[in-house]
């Protein structure tokens, strides 16, 4: 176990490091990673180190005395609603769920309206907004053009940040804590480049599931010199110009990108396979296009993606695909829950025994995701996070009693 | 922008005024305003002002370390909601939501019990009660009561107090909301008197809305020495009672009252516009009657309701009315959401460019709620509420991290 | 009115008896009395009664600076949420709660995920989970392995323990305030020896009760001397293993344990009666085997379970009844809501009157529960609860403002 002291030491290490970059974070949202500069992508990326090393010496991180954190899950969401949950606790913000079910948000009027209602004393909204192709990222601009106008208008005395906790675009809290899940891993952000990460689909028969984790995938992890291998069936296209961008960045920053339709391809000589199902694109395309966005006709869409699925159910993560990877031994990462065959479906995205192998290690994964959003935050309200920082280690609260 | 400096100035003016008044509001819960003498209201107003003085300081207004605001909506809400959240991590409670769903509160021997049951460590309960007419206050007047007997037992450590987030007869958070807004806009509260407000109904094809937001404002505004003309169409009565307390309490404070069902009449020379809808009276009365709350008999009423509505289409807030106010240049008020023509709805409350002149002064309108809320409980729980403020100034801890 | 002197006074006392006790709760969960120790249960009494009367003496017992308190309610409740929500803002935690509605905990697998995903800055984790025989106990147990492993893994940085808000088997939080009501009652832990304590089935039209509050009581009070008759119709066993262990430790704490049909006999000169119905042992065994947890079937069964109630009507709690017991005047415990015969039924478990006499007791009774439960939290968490006690008092903060 590590102690206090060399927790205290790793993160005055990184503050060192947070203070040579230069950020453009301040007073802005965090809605998709490639909206970001290599420095801001870095500073989220310490200042949640630095967080989570905090916690972990139990060292109070409560730079609010109150203040809300408003979340609103267009989508369901068990994971990413208690890790904003937990940023928020962490921070000293107190969590408030906006709940549309009964009121309605149909035009942008009322969006406009609703977003300064909601936040007179906020600082911060997070969206889960992934179903609807062409609608997710769109309703966050959206969102963060009223609280600016908001906040210009002087309704808001202060203007919340946004964060994107899934549009249909990006997923980049997700992305962010998978990063530090190969920093981790790889024992440094230095190590990360020239490593291989097959990002492909793999079966489910579960349901249509949104792009924006394998866009998010390949949006982030080239921009730190990882090659990635992005390999799925015919018809399961991701948007083309979120790949046309992370092609561009992954040039920028000197990483191979490649493009096919064969598992076997990506997984060959991986350091890193992150197989995860998603919807077929001209699902996600029709699905948009129903005059309802429930009803018999969404059924029947949704059945229609399940069965073109069903021709795909060799795309899984066997132990035999596994023996391809770099030396038969590549870390297995994925966002959870996954379809395990003989677990939680028949017949689905990755065998038992794979999944078994790393399934701790999926859940460390998942375990960087509150500090990823609390950095956000952070690095969105504070000018000089590393100030903040630095006062929270001198004053040194205890978060849990120490008796 | 106001530096903190100017800020702490006026809500030390603030505090010297406060100081000067006799409210009798502590230990008590916040119903109706026609319940508060001219005293207790200026006290609310005063202390509402200071808060937001001190939250736009970014001065810590947490004097509660920890302990429960309860809010039991029995109706829609999102406004109110996050004014309510917002007054509590304001303050340093913490929020929890009663969610009658599922427990039943029948009887009075249940709602006796079940007010107990959540009151143990809990400072504030909040109220929103507003869809049948004669029994939202009489149901809060009955917590009242079960409070006051669980704490007098030695049940209840401490006694919550209520405040009434709307009920059938007052919507008190709102109307002093709407005060706040005026005293603002017309540069103090001196400069109320003589001003001609019309509160008039409007048409909407919504729902069947409550009563309860135009007689807050005829039973409020009055007492503040400002004129008010109430506007209806024949059918749309506000509960008698209510009106004859308004004509009285407008009497007592010099102010004209006037009642007629002239829309043209009401805005004529008005230096402020409240056109509002809400649901025929004899409906009203109709609703609480029918055996089942919920079901058809229901549904047809509210057709019925929506039906008498189309009759009126003429009450509609447009450029051409707003010529008959003062100047043709009136405030326009609302307490949101607006029906707005071709924008909500095809033929609604008000129109479009109506709407857009004011709307950003609607939402300012708005955002007194959370600090009218805050001082509502303050007023009620402490005995020196001037003391409190005065030690939250000199303590000046940040509520937001400064760096 | 004890005065805080007084309370503070009272505190200490009971420090110093906590100082003399040997618990072994430290890093474990609370999941049913009967796995603990006399001195835990005392440990657990006593750390709930000093946080009474340092929250009556406006003391603040925030030993945490956030950290999230989870609950999951998996049957419908009012009283233990708020009693878990009132335990969270005493301690300085913040509540989240987990609505499995969407999400799927389907298999252990997902069990053993899901608990590692909601815990990673969670302190404690609270389960309801009462509805099916056989199942809640298991599930806590299966929760309760998982934070171990994820802990043990490096998954949590902290272990959150659990805290049992009932269960098919046991009721601790209600047991325990229970046992609390009766120490202040009969004023003190060893008033308790040889007092005889009626628990008894009695009639109620409302629905199949769970089994766990009249297990909870024989399996906590005969430990501490009291003299238990248990009574119901034919056919209303309890778990036989739950009260095989009740029999033998009654017997170890040299307590009479009694059992029989017998309301009666069970009535005559106790000191207490604890008149509840629960559901015929039957039918709580036929529900869990049935193919669906919902649906016409699950509805059929418990229209049985109320028919087979109606046979034994004359199991009810009358004035007549009252007349056997000790002095004509035994104190009347019930973990409400109580079926309460011409208030909330026709027919129900207790007549008005005895029900009226005591039903400002019944209150005081559960208002131990919010206590009880963060005694249980603090308990577990802390190496040394009486210095973090000790420390509260010497810091002296007050709670709630008082200006």
């Amino acid at each position: 176990m590590t102690t206090k002291a060399a927790r205290i030491e790793q993160a005055q290490k990184y503050i060192a490091e947070l203070k040579t970059l230069h950020p453009c974070l301040y007073d802005k949202s965090f809605l998709r990673t490639w909206d970001q500069s290599p420095d801001d992508l870095r500073t989220v990326v310490l200042v949640a180190e630095i967080l989570e090393e905090l916690y972990e010496a139990n060292v109070s991180c409560r730079l609010f005395d109150g203040g809300l954190a408003v979340s609103n899950f267009r989508d369901n969401s068990t994971r990413t609603r208690f890790s904003f949950a937990s940023a928020a606790t962490l921070l000293g913000l107190d969590l408030s769920d906006l709940d549309e079910g009964k009121s309605q948000i149909a035009h942008g009027e009322t969006v406009r309206e609703t977003t300064n209602m909601i936040s007179f004393m906020t600082e911060v909204i997070g969206i889960r907004d992934d179903k609807w192709l062409g609608e997710g990222h769109a309703y966050q601009v959206e969102v963060a053009q009223a609280v600016e106008e908001g906040f210009k208008e002087g309704v808001l005395p202060r203007k919340p940040c946004l964060v994107n906790l899934q549009c249909d675009e990006d997923h980049p809290t997700q992305a962010m804590a998978d990063l530090i899940h190969l920093i981790k891993h790889f024992g440094g952000i230095d190590q990360l480049k020239g490593k291989k990460v097959a990002m492909t689909w793999a079966y489910s028969p579960s349901y249509g599931k949104p792009l924006s984790v394998p866009q998010g995938i390949i949006g982030l992890l080239p921009r730190f010199g990882i090659d990635v291998h992005l390999a799925y069936p015919e018809g399961y296209d991701l948007i083309p110009e979120v790949v046309e961008t992370a092609k561009k960045n992954a040039a920028l920053a000197g990483a191979k990108f490649e493009v096919s339709h064969d598992m076997d391809a990506a997984f060959k000589d991986a350091d890193v396979v992150y197989p995860k199902s998603w919807c077929p694109h001209s699902i996600m395309l029709e699905r948009v296009k129903l005059p309802s966005r429930e009803g018999p006709e969404q059924v029947a869409l949704e059945k229609k993606a399940l069965e073109m699925n069903t021709k795909h159910k060799d795309w899984e993560c066997t132990e035999e695909k596994m023996k391809l990877t770099k030396g038969g031994n590549a870390l297995y990462m994925h966002c959870l829950p996954a379809d395990i065959t003989g677990v939680s479906c028949k017949e689905g995205e990755v065998q038992a025994s794979v999944f078994e192998k790393d399934r701790i290690k999926t859940y460390k994964e998942a375990s960087h995701k509150p500090y990823v959003i609390a950095s956000m935050i952070l690095t969105s309200k504070l000018k000089n996070p590393a100030a903040a920082l630095e006062h929270l280690i001198k004053q040194d609260k205890p978060r849990a009693p120490e008796f």
